[in-house]
């Protein structure tokens, strides 16, 4: 698909909390949060996604014109109706701009990237403005110090335009195991445990997350992701310029080294900004962007891991 | 985009709720709802929602083979995290295929029929399934009658293929006025009124809704819409062959007729099935095709207005 990402913006929330405040409320030693997640520090909003949203999209249009329609592609919602598109976009005071949401947990944003894309391709619109904003840090469970310490608040977003150039997705893979569903899970919020049912626990509206488990179940699939998108592109790792990928953890980053990607052309943001769920991987893509990481012309491979288990990559040409 | 939408089904949860029967719970006569609602009956599932659509699922594809991908468009979850589309993969047992949602509260299905076109025309998949099913009943409002009255359960899908003729989506229009963000709302279920945090309230965690106050709004806006569509198109509504909207309500659907909609090319569903909140669109269709009212080479209008508000349709050659 002929596209271009023409712009990127990032907002970070400005209170920051670091390993060592954050051992003293989930009982564990700043080392021990250091061995097991890799997070220094994380961000923690004291603003609602939307807000956080609205200002990560003004980052990326600077003074540009409003885009055609805004795809909201994060995970903690403001509420569950209207979607918290709509409150992005009354944020931004955008009066009329179409939005709606997409949701695939971790991976929202490269799904919506795709979505955009093939609209665009496709002369539906002409500039989709995708974001992702997290600010679920008051859900983490406290009780579950391995989840507890890895999650963190942010916001970015990309504004996807008709290619002039050779931008493009050149190539896009994506399965679904949901024998990973309980692996990674909030599970109130909807009819099977529902808010403000007595039989809903107060730990079913926290994370949960049995981080091992899903990282075994990673390993099992994700060479085989791989291989199937590198073999049909003719390519090897080393043919990749960047890497921006979804920041499971300091772990899970290794493991990417592990599998053969070249450490130093994977962007690695999780020590200072933890895992901020779908957030991650346009925040991973803004600093790049920022730090003059992307050049027009290089090949990008961004994806990851989410809950569910999926496991998605997009090729670009940026 | 030259895609056609190949096979659709329906699956209806089999407890019927009459009015006569609603009536006792929400205090009010029989009569007085079907004055303000045109309502008779309403489906209430015993199911989930992953439950009634992957039945909806299989009475779309039948014989054939599994789609590319899934794409969830259901109001109500399962639970927030992984999304729906992943419970609907796992009751489909449908393993790897990739899923994911998309939300635009009653807008839903058209906005993922949309996605999913832009992703057939560029090439991306082939064959994707968009699905939408509700089981939100248990969320009415009963201290608040007309809304009660007015939600129904029930799941509907559709196969979005590759044309080979003349199908296609002609055109696609919608705005968001997000003025409309609190006319129809489940506060409930974000992080703006946490499920558990002792100021969220019972009623946070149900359908409210403003209906005159919609309706008003939603007049306010829609002959606007339908004309740019229809001037664009050098259309007027006589060269329409099938309406298929959102059934908000029953005097909604006769809004449409007051607009200029000819009744008999308006598919109502509106009195068996209520207002099914995202599946009544997918609903809608499944029963016009069942019925036989569609036939290729038509001229098909689809889509309505959900709470944003967001007013939107796509203009379809059958």
């Amino acid at each position: 698909m002929q596209i271009c990402i023409s712009s990127t913006g990032l907002y970070l929330p400005p209170r920051i909390q670091s390993s060592a405040e954050l051992s003293n409320l989930i009982g564990r030693s700043e080392e021990w949060i250091l061995s097991r997640t890799g997070v220094h520090q994380r961000r923690v909003a004291e603003e609602g996604m939307d807000v956080l949203a609205a200002k990560a999209v003004l980052a990326t249009i600077g003074d540009g014109p409003r885009p055609d329609c805004i795809i909201n592609a994060s995970l903690t919602p403001v509420q569950l109706i209207p979607d918290s598109a709509v409150f992005i976009q009354k944020a931004l005071e955008w009066e009329g701009v179409p939005c709606w949401s997409v949701h695939a947990t971790c991976l929202s944003f490269v799904v919506a990237l795709l979505n955009a894309s093939g609209l665009i391709q496709a002369g539906i619109y002409r500039r989709i403005l995708v974001v992702s904003a997290e600010a679920g840090t008051p859900w983490r469970n406290l009780e579950q110090p391995e989840s507890a310490a890895l999650f963190g608040d942010g916001a970015a977003a990309a504004l996807i335009e008709q290619s002039q150039g050779e931008s493009a997705v050149l190539d896009w893979i994506m399965y679904t195991w949901p024998e990973g569903s309980e692996l990674t899970e909030f599970r109130g919020g909807g009819t099977r445990r529902p808010p403000g049912h007595p039989e809903t626990s107060s730990e079913d509206n926290l994370f949960n997350m049995q981080g091992p488990k899903v990282f075994r179940m990673v390993l099992m699939h994700i060479s085989q992701v791989l291989r199937t998108l590198f073999e049909r592109n003719g390519l090897t790792f080393e043919d990749i310029d960047l890497f921006i990928l979804h920041q499971a953890s300091g772990p899970g980053m290794e493991a990417f080294v592990k599998l053969g990607f070249p450490r130093e052309k994977i962007v690695n943001i999780v020590a200072d900004h933890g895992n901020c769920v779908a957030a991650s991987i346009p925040m991973t893509l803004a600093i790049a962007n920022e730090q003059g990481r992307l050049r027009r012309g290089d090949r990008v491979l961004i994806g990851g891991t989410g809950a569910g288990l999926s496991i998605a990559f997009a090729l670009l040409q940026w």
